[in-house]
């Protein structure tokens, strides 16, 4: 059996078929039209599916990430990035292009429940996954079971307060732990050290040839993630915390004090129960995921 | 069928025989004796079982609600009021004394289950209580089930972190809501305020004075739980949040704070999903839902 997955994100939208197994038979990828509406997104994904059944790949069933909160009725709330989106019922729209059936996740959740079935996670229960890219996102798996949320709005732990009075966030909240840990926030810690970077690569880069300044940036990501996953560490006790997206090519410069700042915020069983990890699949994580959830949701598998 | 059902606090420990319709069918309270270990505890909780036996009650199984973190092993960790039962298995225990099957919850965890039982979150899936007293307590359900961790570490929301340098917590930690919205925070917050006051209670009869300390003093907990109560929301999506412990007797005076925090703190749909609720059953909810544990744990009902 084939699942045609697609991640849509802010930049790209990213497709392939995606085998039983988990394993990934072909890929396509197009920039992201970001004023696009559902319609025309749903058509943009419809041609990506027509190239990859044009290689004679067949596709049983879809699915779709979202950088969104997804309600329990399919529709997309909170994608600050592609606001057109705002409302749509993506997955009806792509049903009706496809004519096969489409399950929609939000992309962290299906991260998560990608590295549940492949990856890093294959066998534990209760794990937490956290992503930082231009925003935190997070993904919750407890007992086996993605965690969800009427309203989409559960595991967004990218906008746990760490700071009561700090920096404002674009959800409305202030001192959010994404004004801290995403790429922009170790932009802006490292330009409050004196150091002008454009990218988290490059700081990471300072970091690697020595530089102080730059250390005293990924010391401040890791501990305010580190007060975090603390905090999540004492709400749900995972066995495991999962880190990925493009931030966490610097995981050595920050890893140490985040680990630490949880070993001071948690009780000692679980903070010691909680390993910390990286992803195995990259950037793959949530098409893989986004198939798991068609194979699981749609197909009983 | 009935339950012995036991409470076990810091200063008394409070049983009742409960029916299998949540009904309090008899009751008993002793002091309990701070400086007991494992098997003095189980004597005198078998004593209090011995008298209600007395009264003609039959007992089918027993459950027992504890001030710890409750392993699934059945293994008590972080006692601080009752240090002597640490690592302590008082589910075996019992069971050498009573020749009956013995399930033991937290406490918290336990109101949560009697609440979802007999009490406001009857039919409730997905929710959070928190208990407001000497410390601050929390029991989560998730799809029906309370929510429990291997190490009996979930559900800790007392000590997720509202102030990163803030108050030193008896966790270790600094910072814990704990430190902002129990019983002694609520006094020290007073005592900041330039107020000397003993009690919650006097407090909350200066407020309803009309004293503006005081009120600045309920302010800072409603505000500082609605912190920890906004990041809740934004990893569980709840569809209630349940209020209860002595504190919450205070709920005039720091609800509204405590609602505006969440909102402005929380994404919009979830916040607005999150019904903030008192309590129904007081402080009956932990032995309540000790029996309940039992009858579902143990007699699968």
């Amino acid at each position: 059996m084939q699942i045609f997955a697609i991640d849509l994100g802010g930049t790209n939208c990213r497709a392939a078929i995606i085998n039983s197994d988990g394993s990934i038979e072909g890929r396509r990828q197009r920039p992201t039209p970001r004023a696009a509406g559902g319609p025309e997104i749903a058509e943009l994904m419809a041609r990506m599916a027509a190239e990859l059944r044009a290689d004679a790949l067949k596709i049983t069933a879809a699915g779709v990430a979202v950088p969104a909160n997804v309600t329990s009725d399919g529709i997309l709330r909170r994608l600050p990035n592609l606001p057109a989106l705002e409302g749509a019922k993506l997955g009806d729209l792509l049903e009706q292009k496809l004519a096969v059936p489409v399950a929609v996740e939000n992309d962290a959740t299906a991260a998560a429940i990608g590295e549940a079935w492949v990856g890093v996670s294959s066998g534990v229960e209760n794990s937490v996954l956290v992503t930082l890219g231009t925003g935190v996102g997070g993904g919750i798996f407890v007992n086996g079971t993605p965690l969800r949320g009427l309203d989409g709005g559960a595991a967004k732990i990218g906008h746990i307060t760490v700071e009561p009075d700090g920096h404002p966030c674009g959800c409305g909240s202030v001192g959010c732990v994404e004004q801290y840990a995403s790429a922009p926030a170790l932009i802006r810690l490292a330009s409050e050290q004196g150091l002008e970077v454009e990218s988290a690569r490059e700081l990471f880069e300072l970091w690697q040839a020595g530089d102080e300044k730059a250390a005293a940036a990924f010391v401040a990501i890791g501990r305010y993630l580190g007060i975090m996953l603390g905090s999540v560490v004492n709400t749900l006790n995972p066995e495991m915390i999962i880190i990925g997206g493009g931030v966490s090519a610097s995981w050595d410069a920050f890893i140490e004090p985040l680990r630490r700042e949880i070993k001071l915020r948690a009780f000692p069983e679980p903070a010691a129960r909680a390993r910390v990890v990286r992803s195995k699949l990259g950037d793959d994580a949530g098409m893989i995921g986004a198939a798991r959830s068609a194979l699981v949701t749609l197909l009983g598998q």
